[in-house]
């Protein structure tokens, strides 16, 4: 049984977007510049924000975080995404959820520019990756290719279950196996008998949120098990959706939690960002 | 068996659009417009496009077509569309296809302005739809959506089995299934045994333009078959990508080609139209 951690991954993709990041320095006169936007202080907020901007920095990029009291007005935040947006040296714009209550998610949708989106959130990037185009990756999905790619496990010709349809993970999922040449059966709560589904799977990317759902009998002998769920219980431990002892006797390979999917985010997100930088380059070029 | 027939449900939309056309003109003093743009003088896409023409017509509606010769540039029609784009009495704008060779897909997907684009094949659109957000529907899959409401057919907890992965037909067929909670088997030429696979579902949906590539043996017992492709054979008959009387044997309900899905593209289309209208003079008002 192969244990599919990220670290490795990390280390390569980080490796590659840190060369492509002096390049691009040296090129341009600049650092590739990542913004990101918080409101409030939820502390898992803050430290994922704060470890965003460290990594940033660690790759040679520059990192600038622009904190607003929870009390922010959506129209003081936008009014600040509104000026990045227009702001030559900032690359990637990230606005950090969750956001308070009075922020309609359908609009903040389309606050930074798609060309700035380094979290594939604005519609016409989800649009371009339904279609195939060339696009910023969304960030937990791509991660979870990009492990695959790791370690050998091609999902083309496979049968990958993606359990899960949420906008951030389930959907893209979907598509980017899909695109994958996988075979892709998308379940969630809906799913009447999600067991006898799931136990037909080479391939279980299981997001659904709920601490170790998935035990063994949801697996068949010799599957590729994929755990995107970071779910604290009541004693403070940090467990996946997978019951990771029992699903690691039957499985041939699978991701721990922690030390899994998880750190592959950021990963993902600075290879968008010194994308969005190559890119923005380019077609001041071609103007 | 059921024959899943077009015709009640193109006469219940098309009776709902005709409706909303008179309220419509009525409250803003002009008809809802269409105009389809047509280059060259493929047969099919002149009857095609005149029949669209002719119907939205028949509902009330403005219609209008520009036609192009063949060698006409993408520059020469980008400009129209531009204009059409600009022109407050246009409310739907449809470039239709195939386009000559110089025409680049990934930048025509862009041209019609997204608040005008009936076809639903701008990026942005794309992604509204995949994200669940109110948008354009996709004229086949929103077709064939119609279709199972209409007999009452509830693809909710069904395993519904999308054979094909078009950006037109196969991804947002998955998408509408998927939004109805059914769980999605999406399969496609990689699909290594599709016929053990979509033996399995409830609902299935060819789309892959093969003549009767999915006769009896694809089929579970007592299944719904929804066939979208329409394929003319040598000796000149129109037939689906479902072996009709072989199937038909087997199934609870089938769409019949022609008459089944096909009719359905351009009665969502024209109630795209309206909606287009009705966004457009509401947005107005907001403003």
């Amino acid at each position: 049984m192969l244990q599919l951690q990220a670290k490795p991954v990390v280390e390569e993709i980080q490796s590659k977007t840190a060369e492509k990041t002096k390049a691009f320095t040296a090129k341009h006169g600049r650092k590739p510049k990542l913004t990101v936007v918080l409101v409030g202080e939820n502390p898992a907020s803050v430290i994922y924000t704060r470890k965003k901007g460290e990594t940033a920095m660690k790759l040679g990029m520059e990192s600038e975080i622009i904190a607003f009291p929870w009390s922010a007005t959506p129209e003081q935040v936008r009014a600040t995404i509104d000026r990045l947006n227009g702001d030559a040296n900032v690359d990637g714009i990230l606005i950090q959820r969750p956001l308070p209550p009075s922020f309609k998610e359908e609009e903040v949708l389309y606050w930074v520019s798609p060309e700035k989106d380094v979290d594939a959130f604005h519609p016409i990037n989800a649009g371009r990756l339904m279609l195939g185009l060339p696009s910023f990756q969304p960030c937990t999905p791509a991660g979870v290719m990009e492990i695959l790619r790791h370690y050998k496990i091609n999902p083309s010709g496979k049968l990958a279950c993606v359990i899960g349809r949420s906008s951030i993970v389930g959907k893209p999922m979907a598509a980017l196996l899909l695109q994958a040449n996988a075979t892709v059966l998308h379940t969630h709560s809906k799913t009447p008998d999600l067991k006898a589904i799931c136990r037909q799977a080479d391939l279980v990317v299981a997001a659904i949120g709920k601490p170790e759902a998935i035990d063994a009998s949801y697996i068949k002998e010799g599957a590729v098990v994929i755990d995107v769920g970071i779910n604290r219980t009541e004693s403070g431990k940090v467990v996946g959706d997978v019951a990771y002892d029992d699903v690691a006797q039957k499985c041939s390979a699978i991701t721990p939690v922690p030390g899994g999917v998880g750190p592959m985010t950021i990963a993902i997100l600075l290879q968008n960002t010194i994308w969005a930088a190559e890119q923005r380059e380019a077609q001041k070029v071609s103007r």
